[in-house]
């Protein structure tokens, strides 16, 4: 798989040295469905680092995960008239099941809020059961027709954050919490600093009151949007019939949230980081951080080479355990291999 | 949302006492999805758990995450004849994408045999590329007619294995050395004894040489398929072309494995640990083991009670910080509930 070519330079043409880095890391690589990709092992290990420090910050603000189903009755896309319209023309649609056509047809979900505020609408009555803060870890599908690797893909991974407040003064605060929350993980975890504002009205998620957004610059010096939260007001409360009864005994509708961020974020960490060698990642995201490349001459040597590198390995790996993610090392010892062409093997 | 109204009894209908269970105690509800569930916090907890510590054991038995796409082109079903014979009847087909209709439906993953062994033919040249060893925690779909919270669903989580070995004895080696770790993971976290063994012809994964099983016996005495793991042959590997050059130089077709679980555990875990109370739940993966209900009686006393309360939370969470894992507390202080209450209160 040692790809001894060359990359193309970010300086020749940013966008082909960006996709050689993707496939040629093999961070990711195209599949046999139009605009979906396979994230294959070192590119799954840099997501799964992030998602587990994004979960601990989602926890640590008093967010719980949850999961609700990919399907989506078309029916509920069409409640929320802005909803509608922004995402009903990136839709895929499931019209069989069980080699029968379905009464109505299901969407694969491009985003839960309808399918959510639905089901919190039934489990909330009153003022005691607010907020809710939900947060799923999913996959979504937008029919999308220019496609590039992790940057924009028919089917993504992301997590989406749902809440459900009493007030719009919680509700806008969430959404500016989680922004910060955002902001805090690109700029201390992926090392990629951000700007955060109010995105404007044509940026706006289809069916919110207010979108923030984290932009983040990238090495071609153009921006790319990272992540968003958004205020929705009582929209899809509206839509849903989220109501709950109100501590002064009146009935009112909940004010929601959602934000989101998805493995754009590893395109995103490959824009800002790498360079004409290749990728590279910050220590906190990378799967592997210390690569040991044995060297022997006879095969006598390559014994106790290997020996002697599998007990310094096993050291380092029994002192990761007792300090997690703390240090992750891997052995090199592929055989007919040169420990050059080792050096160059692009580790993310 | 606490109901007062007693669970019906084990031995006066099993099958209700289990909705009631997974319905009251919240860990899932019917969606507006026919066969579709919600999985709720507490539900969703329990899962998390179980999959952070199979995840563990995965990889200290050498596997890797990645991810697949969710569709699958509706050709590569039938290249292997009985695996489009014991899926095609089961599956969603997406007909329509971004407002047009396809050239090709998609199927949505009931299984990702087809297009992960696709893939490592691409990526698979030589002996010294083997074994591969992968891993993918993702959603299926699989129209069932007749279908039960967690038990069985249109749409269920799991992680499916998938791997390639050089040899026959390889690959049945890793399909029962997973097994193992199947057992390994049922018995100690999951405290449910589990038979373990080789299936039928006919209960054989469509595809598969041979299929191996962790069969549990549940309190209404009827046995549940727990966890399976199959030996593909080359079966896959001929279907896809995924080959190749052998060590002595010459060309052969790679040895296969597959193997899952699902939520459905979570059920099995409701029916071997419930009892006519409610849920319990192993420590290992209860996601709460402590609650904390104050006790006051006058305003005063309330102010003092729950400050001790929190003093008491917040030094058990912060030693918990330091053995991640070893006890999760929650302070149940709900205001207007009466401590009775409380402690009926289904935490699992």
């Amino acid at each position: 798989m040692a790809d001894d070519k060359k990359l193309t330079t970010r300086a020749a043409d940013f966008s082909a040295w960006y996709n050689e880095v993707v496939l040629r890391g093999e961070l990711a690589d195209y599949s046999p469905v139009r605009g979906c990709m396979v994230i294959r092992p070192r590119g799954y290990g840099i997501w799964e680092r992030m998602q587990r420090q994004l979960d601990f910050m989602f926890k640590d603000t008093g967010h719980e995960n949850a999961y609700f189903p990919l399907f989506i009755p078309e029916s509920f896309m069409r409640k929320e008239a802005e909803h509608v319209e922004g995402f009903a023309p990136e839709t895929a649609v499931v019209t069989h099941g069980g080699g029968k056509k379905l009464e109505e047809p299901l969407v694969v979900r491009p985003t839960s809020e309808t399918i959510i505020y639905a089901m919190l609408a039934k489990w909330v009555q009153s003022y005691r059961d607010l907020p809710v803060l939900i947060n799923q870890w999913a996959n979504v599908v937008r029919w999308e027709m220019r496609t590039r690797l992790f940057l924009r893909t028919l089917e993504f991974l992301w997590q989406e954050g749902h809440t459900a407040h009493a007030t719009e003064h919680e509700a806008e605060e969430e959404a500016r919490k989680m922004l910060g929350v955002y902001r805090d993980f690109m700029e201390g975890w992926m090392a990629m600093p951000v700007i955060t504002g109010i995105k404007t009205d044509s940026e706006r998620f289809a069916g919110a009151l207010r979108t923030y957004g984290c932009e983040a610059m990238m090495q071609d010096n153009k921006a790319l949007q990272a992540g968003t939260t958004h205020n929705l007001g009582q929209n899809f409360s509206k839509a849903f019939d989220l109501k709950f009864q109100t501590e002064s005994g009146g009935m009112d509708y909940a004010w929601n949230t959602s934000w989101g961020v998805s493995t754009r974020l590893v395109g995103a960490l490959v824009m800002t980081h790498g360079d004409d060698f290749g990728l590279r990642t910050p220590p906190f995201l990378a799967p592997i951080e210390l690569v040991i490349v044995p060297i022997w001459r006879s095969d006598d040597d390559k014994t106790r080479v290997l020996e002697a590198a599998r007990a310094i390995r096993d050291t380092l790996t029994a002192w990761e355990r007792r300090k997690t993610g703390k240090l992750r090392v891997h052995l090199d010892d592929r055989d007919g291999m040169k420990p050059g062409a080792k050096y160059l093997r692009q580790v993310p």
